[in-house]
């Protein structure tokens, strides 16, 4: 997916949620916003918004030296979606479609995304996601994919939502590969968060060799392309994975919740619409 | 009112719908974030948004030649607004208070504010505001000043709002003059408009010699200074020239709707709130 004119105030938004992570020093926040600025003209239009996104982060770490701003959040949300997770596992166990609920509570998990410029509540967000129609529902075919597959790719996105994730990929019942980002980037998740979800437990992490908050494929490492190439079955995670994958070379099944006009209008939905896509390359 | 860092995200955005407004050219539409991008790192935090606002619309007009990219969508504005006048004067006309509904009902039409980055429905917000308790209510001392002044300035904010400040100008039942923009900024009231909403039939319509989308006394006209200094009683309608008379050296009366988070926390009010406060310069 190309980078659109509406994402790029977004970009500054998120400069300025980064930089007020990072530090409380109003001439630093200043300094990011200004070579945010700065950059609007160097984008480029034909790239991701991932990968705008990685050089607005970049800018954070260069100015204020922080690496991880969103450290201690991510241990929060962590945390939250960890004390409502034997909830949502006997939801899950007293459900007639456990798949369902399992793929349901995955995407509701997606509402926890720190680059987006919205609120959310972990607990009723995802209660108010498990009665919500599909705008894309393409559960035959996941469900058909499913059972000839020997091997799954699990590309992960938040941080927190990561939790949700390992109730799919128990309800998979498949050997599964769960991706990390390589570096910290806003609230995604990277190999220390997959293992504090208790994903190591459940599935293989592996590094994307990606720094952007998404799957961007030319990014990556020579390991994980033969991992991505070689899957039988891709899931792919949130907006960021979207903006990467959405014109890819290969089956990829697309699991998220649309959370800004962009990504909304490109899949052809309502904002706010979840979404359970098969995408085939043409 | 100095600018916040929060005001540069939104600097961008005001960028993109006024130049969307302004051309279906994508690369002009880029150019004009290119350049309110490099603007970023000159913006005087020390001056008011609305100045960088002035800034923001000097570079949509520069790239695209279009003098008033507000101009249809203010025309409708006032349509709309005009067409449900009569019921709004009734309104007025059958309520205990008539001052105070046609206060309510001048302060429901700021809804209308193409600066912000909110949608809104004329009709419904107005029918919301009349019922909505105010955040701030200096009425008492409205009431008070009213009643001492030979001579009234009301301030104009935006196009359409001006039809239902009309109504509260006749119910001042005072000499009144109105203040519009020199020239068009953003969807804000200019003579062209205040005539168009019947505003020259109540009041004298002056002339701020502002080009900012808000009263910035330093550029305005020293003719608009003289009536601004020999007003017995100011009337500020919102945010824009909130932002340029917060500090200013004389008793103001601002109503207006907060509508951005920058604006209600410098009222330390909740976003969305409606405000009827009297200031006086320290």
């Amino acid at each position: 997916m190309k980078t659109y004119l509406d994402c790029i105030p977004c970009f500054m938004h998120q400069a300025l949620r980064a930089a007020k992570m990072a530090t409380s020093d109003e001439r630093a926040i200043k300094e990011i916003l200004d070579r945010t600025g700065d950059m609007v003209k160097t984008i480029p239009m034909q790239a991701t918004p991932a990968e705008t996104g990685m050089m607005v982060y970049r800018i954070v770490k260069e100015v204020t030296g922080v690496y991880d701003p969103y450290k201690a959040i991510k241990r929060k949300h962590i945390a939250e979606a960890n004390s409502i997770y034997p909830e949502l596992e006997q939801l899950v166990e007293k459900s007639e479609d456990k798949l369902l609920t399992a793929i349901r509570i995955a995407i509701a998990g997606n509402v926890i995304d720190l680059g987006i410029n919205k609120t959310f509540d972990i607990v009723s967000d995802v209660k108010k996601i498990m009665h919500q129609e599909f705008a894309v529902f393409d559960y035959e075919a996941f469900k058909q994919a499913l059972d000839g597959a020997k091997n799954i790719l699990y590309l992960g996105d938040n941080a927190g939502e990561s939790v949700f994730d390992k109730l799919l990929i128990k309800a998979l019942k498949k050997p599964v590969k769960y991706a990390v980002r390589t570096k910290p980037i806003i609230n995604d998740t990277t190999m220390e968060d997959a293992i504090e979800s208790g994903l190591d437990s459940v599935a293989e992490l592996v590094d994307s060799g990606s720094e952007a908050p998404g799957i961007i494929l030319d990014e990556c490492s020579p390991a994980f392309l033969d991992t991505f190439n070689r899957a039988d079955l891709v899931i792919s995670k949130g907006q960021g994975n979207y903006e990467g994958l959405s014109d890819c070379s290969r089956q990829v099944f697309f699991m998220l919740k649309a959370k800004c006009a962009v990504i909304s209008n490109h899949l052809g939905v309502n904002e706010g619409a979840i979404v359970l896509k098969e995408y085939r390359a043409i």
